[in-house]
């Protein structure tokens, strides 16, 4: 991206957040406040491209607004830069989480699926349940977002929508972060399960080597198979692997069971120093893990045949929001 | 995977490629031909216990067979040495291919898609050919698998469904190889595309990051819009990324034109030296182009709620099986 488009893109992206119209000199404002230097002369004449070419729309004194096309505009800009950059982003959002275990305030890592009001029948309200009850889910914690909620980035939830939040699994990067642990998330990939145990990844997608989530596009293209995990005891369920310092081994396993017990998630697999996992050869001064995917709940719907959005690292939640899976049909029917 | 493993994987994967039931003596001979030497005693030894698991069928003096488990048990088991080798692959085939271009006698890489008989109706394939018409194809050329036929790796056509094969665009890698230029096959993307012209990836995966071809799970994923791009110009369609040594620039335009000219595929974008393309930036001593998709044609079932088996890089195929698309609707109904 040149120049010139990083700045379009920067003034689209500080409209998408605004909630009321904006004047030249707030968007040059809140530009400088992200560290971006342009004049507010420059701000209005990019403002008045932008509105000829319908993607931003001027209401006299009040000032502009994004439109619909202009909404669309930011986002696919937004692809280039993320290009590669999976693991950039898995590190500024472990980076921007704040949770306290002890306490059990703060923010979580949010993964977000939509989905259409009338795709939420009892029989898949009830497979979800049986993901989390068969430990196939980041934890034991879900919340909802209903009608004209936004979340994320920039995603809001129509009239006929709803959409559903899971702890994405980066929150133990982020913790682990906290206590100067660092983590290196290595590849999302498809987990073969049989009678319950997991056998061995048949794809994999290295996260320093992709611009899209591998659990969210396994999901997407119908490949995961939740249903027979959870029913038979064998599938195919979303997982990523990481690695941690050698020396950090007993603190992992500390931090994974204070997760456990807040419900946020846990470890699936922890190997010793230099131990290969699932025939994953690992590094001598470094220990493996395998860490269920925070989207697994949702893949149930694709997998009976409804299209979700859903995406991974979506953003950051307060934990409070969260409430127990075992609540969720209850709380969709208030 | 361990050695064990290995034996037990090999075995089956002699036995997937056996037309009749084969002999222990026989199974061994053909893995000692594949430089693996394991006795014909420990074959039986392997056989019997995977008779036991229901992988293999035993029919006496006549020998074994594979059975269906069996057969999905060798394909998962691949699934572990492809991690990270698509690029392996890519140059596999590349070099396995032979192709003269001045006789237009030889082999091409191919793409396969397996689909349902009743989904291909007249108004898809009325979209397949417009995907092709709007140069959104690898070339003019298309071949048609029938029930019972077998193609690419393990693949066969059942008695309801219909294969249709596409040229792969790695094809352009192996004829290239042939005359000594190597490819970097870098990654396949998302590519946008405005009143016919392509502006930007909007998603991209390294093909060295990958177990499973991107542009495959890009199409089962359904995030592809083919139907917009032929139908108003704007869409986003499957496109590869590939970079040449810059001193062959001549010799690719060259041979991409040849290509062109016997219906076999293009370039989309063809770089000079060092020149970023589509803003992505390439070293100064190599250029870069950018590649439609092979399996693109087929994406229009997915998008109109087909699941498909989409399998890029399948095998390779006789390019005198291939015909031009527009006698498609013609051949299926023969």
């Amino acid at each position: 991206m040149d120049k010139r488009a990083r700045k379009r893109w920067a003034i689209l992206d500080v409209l998408k957040g605004a909630r009321e119209p904006m004047s030249g000199g707030r968007v040059a404002a809140e530009l400088a406040g992200r560290g971006m230097e342009i004049s507010e002369r420059t701000v209005r004449l990019y403002l008045r491209e932008l509105d000829r070419e319908g993607l931003t729309e001027h209401h006299g004194r009040r000032g502009r607004t994004i439109t619909d096309r202009g909404r669309s505009e930011a986002e696919d800009s937004r692809a280039l830069e993320r290009v590669g950059f999976l693991s950039a982003r898995i590190d500024q959002m472990a980076y921007r989480m704040q949770l306290d275990l002890a306490t059990r305030e703060g923010t979580v890592v949010v993964n977000t699926t939509t989905l259409p009001r009338s795709a939420v029948t009892p029989e898949r309200l009830e497979l979800v349940s049986e993901v989390f009850a068969s430990g196939y889910a980041m934890g034991r914690l879900i919340t909802l977002y209903m009608p004209g909620e936004r979340y994320g980035r920039d995603q809001e939830i129509g009239p006929d929508e709803i959409g559903l939040g899971t702890v994405c699994s980066i929150t133990l990067n982020g913790v682990l972060l906290r206590r100067g642990i660092p983590t290196y998330s290595r590849f999302g990939g498809l987990l073969d399960v049989r009678d319950g145990k997991p056998t061995r990844f048949v794809e994999i997608i290295n996260y320093e080597g992709t611009s899209i989530d591998p659990l969210e596009i396994f999901i997407r293209s119908g490949m995961t198979d939740y249903t027979g995990a959870v029913r038979g005891g064998s599938g195919r369920i979303g997982a990523s692997f990481r690695e941690f310092p050698a020396e950090s081994e007993e603190a992992v396993r500390s931090v994974a069971s204070e997760l456990e017990e807040a419900g946020l998630g846990s470890l699936m697999v922890l190997g010793g120093p230099g131990q290969s996992i699932l025939d994953i050869p690992v590094g001598p001064d470094r220990v493996g893990a395998v860490i269920i995917g925070g989207l697994n709940p949702v893949a149930v719907f694709e997998e009976s045949g409804v299209r979700v959005r859903a995406t991974a690292l979506a953003g950051l939640a307060d934990v409070h929001r969260f409430f127990p899976y075992t609540r969720l049909a209850e709380k969709i029917g208030d």
